[in-house]
């Protein structure tokens, strides 16, 4: 069979966890093909790159931080093996996370978050705010207090995507420049796809990874792919007047009056400003509200950044499963994958994800660690093909 | 001479008061060129294109008002004539201006602009809040009063520069897309300039209208040009959803707790939102602390204005003289004339500098109502060429 079709595996969508599942396939020695237009992805190319479980720690959402810690440690090899294999740097950073609260009522919520992180086993280091402020010199003198998650660290999402393409290419993958227009399927299985620029891949596996837009893919039985929300983030990326010294020097994340804000700074003086979080379907609106809310809680958390220029405007929409969780490995259609619904969590979960599809792809089975999040988990309702 | 020489005037700065200079003097024969970059201007491709020395009377610039009135009454005419000969619409809305008051401090300066306005023999009307709020429903319920008016109109500042760009060709005029670096000047009158792609134009009048930049231009005598400083503006350009009703249908300004914020709306939809300003030197950053700015006083006035998108984010460089006041006409050196320094004004003044400049041009002399702004005002000191 293998020596009929174009590739062992095509990938639709070359975001991070298109571009992931596809190195970490192609370095098992699968012949793969990445199809999605050459533009930066709904959601990877407007990330932050923040790779913190600990101090994103909710309560109900155990089971994702367990998966994002496991993630997170996995990021060090990671990093070496992508280098290795691209040349690339990925502005991996180490400093760890400073999570700082505004008023009584953020510390409050600090210390429920502190209980949590406890029990999940995770390591901080509660602070008061003439601590935080030692850190962070440029912290307002109101931050009341916060917490430092050591092993909470952060990376550049457009370097990563950059590297993984040329890791991926590195090992044989193909990278073609067409969205997938639709799955084909026949005989109760996957065939390959058509592209939108009229052309038909063949191939024995196919995976669904195109975010938001994979809802769009044609060609499957109804239930297949769960319903995915485009959940909008608008950000900004400010930039440090040459010659002065960074506004803050780890990544800095703040619960200002109930809301979260957050700084990423990178080595190069950027620093990514964020985000909201705003349910309005397939919207990719850069909004007065939107970046007012931004800078007014920045402002508070960082007087200084007024003086910092405004480098870019940003809006992307993160893809949300039904219950938050990512819909990972194999569908009911044989051959068909999904891997989507990274919600927030996209860059944290880039390593795991991609070992996890990996194996998927050669065994036909999502290992133990991401078995939760099976893409079938939501089909029973409607299972026949 | 005249026929010894390329032009008989030769325009540095493509801006709106470059271009009117041009088109004024072309329609009385000359034979113009205008030497620009063919990019926006620092100020003109920014403005946001309120008509209103009403609602801008200050104490102590009441010449500069009664100029403003002045190249205000005379717009109607001016703009039937440039549609004329270039077939552009400029956006004229003549729908007037609302001018409102947030606390009670910004209402007791409301209170003292009128006296200043029925000095100056101004018609206004006071407004209650609830009578603004009836004009512009959109206005937040703690607008406290304000003024209507009526003759502060808007144009589009964008669609004013292409209409006298076409307007000043269809009457010969050559527009030369290189910048003016020098001016010629030898036997104490001035011959041509040399553009920065190492032509020589020849001209027996120069006419520099290149706002901040024309400090840079080399050459001249020392004290020739007084010193121009550029005064920094932010201002962004928001976009009605489409389908949905304006949200102002007249220019709108503010005092917001001292602050004055305005929102001009266009036909099309777009409304500019303004402005900082700033005294940074030649800095066009934008800034987190600019935006902020003006989205939080905009927020405090039309709080709907959340809903609306950032089209375009702006950064503009007004042309400030020592006084505030533009620089007109003759310079000490034969041939050589001024039209800079327009300030915040640039967009109200174009009709009457373009007149006080074709006059200056054909006569050697401005016509009185421009003869305060005469270019020599600061050169008496060191009056030697």
């Amino acid at each position: 069979m293998r020596t009929t079709t174009d590739f062992d595996v095509i990938v639709a969508g070359g975001g991070l966890i298109g571009l992931v599942t596809a190195w970490r396939a192609a370095r098992l020695g699968l012949r793969v093909a990445v199809a999605a237009p050459h533009t930066p992805g709904e959601a990877s190319g407007v990330a932050a790159g923040m790779l913190t479980p600990a101090t994103e720690a909710t309560f109900g959402e155990e089971a994702l931080m367990r998966f994002g810690l496991l993630s997170r440690d996995r990021y060090p090899e990671f990093v070496a093996e992508l280098r290795a294999d691209s040349g690339h740097d990925v502005g991996y950073r180490t400093e760890g996370t400073l999570q700082v609260a505004f008023d009584t009522d953020d510390l409050a919520r600090l210390t429920e978050l502190m209980e949590l992180q406890a029990r999940l086993g995770i390591q901080t280091r509660r602070l008061t705010g003439r601590e935080c402020r030692r850190l962070e010199p440029m912290l307002a003198p109101s931050v009341r207090g916060g917490l430092l998650a050591p092993d909470d660290h952060s990376v550049d999402p457009r370097r990563l995507t950059a590297a993984l393409r040329a890791a991926a290419e590195r090992h044989g993958a193909a990278l073609v420049d067409a969205r997938v227009e639709e799955v084909a399927v026949s005989a109760e299985r996957v065939r390959g796809v058509l592209l939108d620029d009229g052309r038909r891949l063949e191939a024995d596996q196919v995976v669904l990874a195109a975010g938001t837009w994979t809802s769009r893919i044609g060609g499957l039985p109804e239930g297949v792919v769960p319903p995915l929300r485009p959940v909008k983030g608008q950000l900004l990326r400010l930039r440090t007047p040459s010659g002065e010294e960074p506004i803050v020097t780890r990544t800095v994340r703040g619960l200002v009056r109930g809301t979260p804000v957050y700084l990423v700074p990178r080595v190069d003086g950027e620093v990514v400003l964020g985000a909201t979080q705003e349910e309005m379907g397939h919207d990719t609106r850069l909004t007065v509200g939107g970046v007012w809310e931004v800078l007014r809680d920045a402002r508070e958390l960082v007087p200084g950044v007024t003086e910092l220029e405004i480098a870019e405007t940003c809006v992307g929409l993160r893809p949300g499963s039904p219950d938050n969780e990512p819909l990972l490995g194999p569908t009911r259609v044989p051959g068909l994958h999904l891997a989507v619904g990274h919600f927030r969590h996209g860059v944290l979960f880039t390593p795991a994800t991609g070992d996890a599809m990996a194996e998927a792809l050669t065994t036909g089975e999502l290992p133990d660690y991401a078995r939760r999040f099976a893409a079938t988990r939501f089909s029973h309702a409607s299972a026949t093909v």
